[in-house]
């Protein structure tokens, strides 16, 4: 089943301690629709400025990616610029140009308004539920949000939350969400406010997902060389909502494999800078990661 | 079969932001042997002073630990003092008095030099090869380290490393003795000198254990409370030895079951303040902590 994705298109520059790149591709909808491009149909809504190159277009097009509801108005794109050092874990912000995402207000088109899968990306609460009113009855909301968000906005987060099937966030920010310190107990708590799971990314640590009935827990895929972490969230939830969207399911089973998926997608994509890796993947591939993750974590019973 | 443990027998004193203990029973060797306790026998190397209250050697009588290598000499026994704050992860250290523990000289006694299982807490790498020599061809030596003699005896610590088949550190530990910042090719760098398997400590975030065959990850079991992290990495070594001293096993299977163990014992053990938990644990106990790992930890093929 499709996925619509509402998020960022952006224009990053990013330096890590193995490289930099200038402008290149990036934003929250584009590592998000290239992961979930191997697994479902993927349509973006977003915005763009009347600089965005014509071929980064033509890369979600050669992905099958529908970019019937990406905008482009006058105006320049958004940039983002942001460097790393050689923990990797965390992008210290260097410059931020909205630009026309700054004013950007997501319309989903006649023809998505009946699609089953929404992925709401890193935007303004009140935006998510925006994009909510336009649709008609989704099957599955996931949705990601920010310690800013949370900071400045979290009334409205809270009304987001309870109209939301699935809530993917780092530990920080469930910590901060729910003010308590157990991230467990945290979890709870932010699952008390609607969500039916919480994904809880933890970067190189993993991945813990916790619902009323199930607690999951996995490791990230170990990996020798990291090159740039930018997108690791987004293509990690790309994987995770476009294995579910190919299974249009939502059982517990699922929902783990699904987590096994998103990791593989992340740790594809943070071997290469930006989101090349995501641009060049075989399904035998991501196949074999799946596997690999299966041996790298099983363990037999007593 | 029966473990020989090398390490501190302490009195600890440690604040958390959930209570404040004074001079409890703590040390490495005292973790250890009470985590091992369940699954198999263990002598104790260690060395107390006069002040060395008979109620913690009555304690390990009855989980049927041999003290008989527990030296009593003249002076006052090994004190630390530490407080953790709301992240639990680090302690601070406030004091620590060596006290007889400073002069401490491992002495193997007659009947347990054939023992096949050994494990070398935390002490100077010299003194750990000294107990080595003491040993007539034990099959399996774990040890222990810590970023002190890494960086004040690095030389010294690698020609243990030759000697010994497992090495237990974090995941600090291991890019500060590599000097790598990738985990992965420091763990690879670590291996390259001896041990046969290296078990990666990461906290809250469980467990990585590399080989030259197999790599096996697994998170840490989640907890809504802990206390008290004091002896978590002695506690986790505990279980991880005992079971493999237990099945007589060293295989990849049993390797991957023992840090299940491990992880079981430490989740245990940080519930309540000092080794308080470890005295009262049944085996069902623990067994049902195993079986609940697994379903936080599997899912399905694809």
């Amino acid at each position: 089943m499709r996925i619509l994705v509402v998020g960022s298109v952006a224009l990053d520059t990013v330096r890590t301690p193995f490289g930099f790149r200038e402008e290149i591709l990036g934003g929250s909808a584009t590592y998000f629709s290239l992961a979930a491009s191997y697994f479902t149909g993927v349509s973006i809504v977003a915005v763009v400025g009347q600089d965005f190159p014509e071929e980064h277009i033509d890369f979600f097009h050669r992905k099958g990616i529908d970019t019937s509801g990406l905008e482009r108005q006058s105006g320049r794109t958004f940039r983002w610029k942001g460097e790393y050092g050689f923990d990797l874990n965390a992008a210290r912000t260097l410059d931020t140009q909205l630009n026309v995402f700054g004013s950007f207000n997501p319309r989903v088109r006649e023809e998505h308004r009946t699609l089953k899968f929404v992925f709401l990306g890193n935007i303004d609460p009140d935006l998510q539920r925006s994009v909510l009113e336009q649709m008609e009855r989704p099957t599955l909301v996931a949705c990601d949000t920010m310690n800013y968000w949370i900071e400045h906005k979290r009334e409205s987060l809270k009304r987001t939350l309870s109209q939301i099937d699935i809530l993917l966030i780092n530990d920080a920010e469930t910590r901060q969400l729910a003010e308590e310190t157990s991230l467990m107990k945290a979890g709870r708590i932010v699952l008390s406010w609607g969500p039916k799971t919480l994904v809880i990314k933890r970067g190189e640590y993993g991945v813990l997902m916790l619902s009323s009935k199930s607690t999951f827990g996995a490791p990230a895929f170990p990996l020798e060389d990291v090159s740039d972490p930018t997108g690791a969230g987004d293509s990690f939830a790309g994987g995770f909502l476009g294995y579910l969207a190919a299974c249009g399911a939502t059982d517990d089973s699922s929902l783990r494999r699904a987590i096994v998926y998103g990791s593989v997608m992340a740790s594809f994509n943070v071997g290469e800078f930006g989101p090349d890796r995501l641009g060049s993947l075989t399904y035998p591939e991501i196949e074999g990661r799946y596997r690999e993750f299966k041996k790298i974590t099983h363990f037999d019973d007593i």
